[in-house]
């Protein structure tokens, strides 16, 4: 389809079906027995018990299974701020995601608010009839005091979906890509090319799983620590990596590099770049729709491996291959945190999935039935390690 | 069932089945093409779109079809202030009722809230992303303040249903008593004893709906405009009520009425009050679980027509036969208020489904798939009027 074609569809899809989730019953309403069990006076004990024993609200209501999947519309996709209305598709999207991919009950939440006060204070105000928070297209900076002040102030599991959803299948995809390519990872260097959400993300998660270097470049070039335009999480990164010390412009961050993770802007890389990077790069180039180089470009440039966010070109780097298993592990495990060592264990999964990678197949497809239960299987994991 | 069974069978069904409502898609995900429909790129087009148009949003959108249930926990039943977690269960129970009797998808939402202003905060914050909002268990008198404000600053239906629920179906009930015992009801006195959210609610719809006189009684005694406790409230209901100034106790409330509504505590009524009233009384004991009067003692003092909120005894005053319908009628005509009008009309909708009222049946059964058209039709009548 072209893109106006596929407006147009997606236009009418949603107008026929008036959206994308409805609520179902899970408990069956023929008569008034039923009625007595499942509301009065029969839900009079379940409301008794439950106030009486908090925690109980996870098993005895739909809590125990159920994600906010929250946003403010600040960041929407590539559209910018564009409010609660306009994000709306997109949590109903998601909430249809969580459901279809990984039979995790979603609800879409979008906020009238502003300011990150305003959100973490409306989220705090549902969160008692929720397990998980997934925090999405809220906009950098704010989406990072936001996640890190609920994660801390609630005891349910909270995750920025645009961060570390999108770290976890980076990761996965990294880890093949350079089996592809047959380098040592963790002796590699890795170009992060924006500091954004998903970008501080990614370079927090490959640190943590002890990738040679990182480059983190913004769009004033490379993040070191001599820089003095740098905010507290850039100083943050420019500590984390760069371990030379170097500077310059975005050319000076792909020079020598194994790979490259543009989170940044579409057609940001030429040729130019790839042929600065070391032998065999690899390239993931996934701003939407339009990636940072398109894939026939880069490979003619050299790269090895090319991957994008886009289901039209190969590999594609998807969330929905993390998302729906993390919080399906997490609820099902009672998990509180989802810590870097679950999301590492759970790319490590996720990149397992694919017996022999190759350049062109570096991660497993969304509609691969396997995905989910790896995912959700390292959350497990990980949590019965820590008890 | 006893009571201690119907206790133990309802906490095992909600534990067996972890709450009562899930999500469940109304689109197809079954390849790529249908992603590309539903979630990117397609639904950037659908984002873009509401966001430029934003009443769009309830038609390409759940938010058309879906009312939130709202509580903090503060009036639970007859459990008092058990907080969202003690809520949780009837507010699921509540979106079953929606989806079961009505159709409507509807999503629970109990809130960590204290004051009125965190109760309008939240749900003005949540507001974006429902059609509706339905108050449910909020105290009063904050639940007076929640819900006018947020009446008018939202631009979606509010209604607590404690208050407007009941009042519909307490009128609607009326109406086919005073058929029963060949009673005008316009030249007749009711009084209501309990001056709560329900008492407030049905005292002022009877009003408006043209009944001859009304006794409001608090646990102080009739509420005349003498009394110097009285706060705003209270002040407003002694100016519509108690046309000849009647003062004293819960039996002079009693004295010549036609019919009482209460709304109070149970077991507050006995044979002595009954016997106060006028000839053929009716009599509503809507305090739940235990009614203010048992059926066979208010009839062994003469009461002809007696309706309780409960099952297990004839003529059940019961919210399940207004609340769907209304907003079933209010999402599908796009109405923004549930005025006055909208529910005398519902009541005399509900009413007119009992082709011969008697004594022993004077309103639907629950379970009656007449109600709900009844009720909606009734919603869509008074939008059309006002349009």
């Amino acid at each position: 389809m072209t893109k106006s074609n596929i407006k147009k569809a997606a236009l009418a899809a949603h107008k026929k079906h008036q959206g994308k989730i409805e609520i179902a019953g899970r408990a069956p309403l023929r008569n008034k027995k039923d009625l007595s069990l499942y509301y009065t006076p029969g839900v009079a004990a379940v409301s008794s018990y439950v106030a009486a024993h908090k925690n109980a609200v996870r098993d005895y209501t739909l809590a125990g299974r159920t994600v906010a999947v929250v946003s403010d519309g600040s960041a929407v996709l590539g559209l910018g701020n564009i409010g609660p209305e306009g994000a709306l598709p997109v949590m109903e999207g998601k909430a249809l995601l969580f459901k279809e991919f990984g039979g995790v009950d979603a609800f879409p939440i979008v906020l009238n608010a502003n300011t990150a006060d305003e959100i973490i204070a409306a989220v705090k105000a549902i969160a008692p009839g929720f397990g998980g928070i997934n925090l999405e297209d809220i906009a950098a900076p704010k989406c990072f005091e936001v996640e890190e002040r609920l994660m801390n102030e609630l005891d349910i599991p909270v995750m920025h979906d645009d961060q570390h959803g999108t770290a976890v299948v980076v990761l996965a995809g990294l880890i093949n890509a350079f089996k592809a390519v047959k380098k040592d990872i963790k002796k590699s260097t890795v170009a992060v090319i924006g500091a954004g959400a998903a970008g501080t993300a990614i370079a927090k998660l490959l640190v943590l799983y002890g990738i040679g270097d990182i480059i983190v470049a913004d769009s004033r070039g490379i993040i070191d620590s001599t820089r003095e335009d740098l905010d507290e999480r850039k100083k943050e990164l420019a500590r984390l990596t760069n371990k030379n010390g170097r500077s310059g412009d975005l050319l000076a961050a792909l020079e020598g590099a194994d790979a490259v993770i543009g989170v940044s802007k579409g057609g940001l890389l030429s040729a130019v770049h790839i042929r600065r990077m070391a032998k065999d790069p690899i390239v993931f180039a996934m701003a939407n729709p339009d990636p940072e180089i398109l894939p026939i470009v880069a490979k003619a440039a050299g790269a090895k491996v090319v991957a994008t966010g886009r289901s039209d070109f190969e590999n594609q780097i998807n969330n929905v291959l993390a998302f729906p298993g993390i919080f399906k592990g997490a609820l099902e495990n009672r998990v509180r945190r989802i810590t870097p060592e679950i999301k590492i264990r759970a790319a490590e999964r996720l990149a397992a999935l694919v017996a022999k990678p190759t350049a062109s197949q570096i991660i497993p497809s969304v509609f691969d039935k396997r995905v989910v239960k790896a995912v959700a299987g390292a959350v497990k994991k990980s949590a019965k390690r820590k008890a």
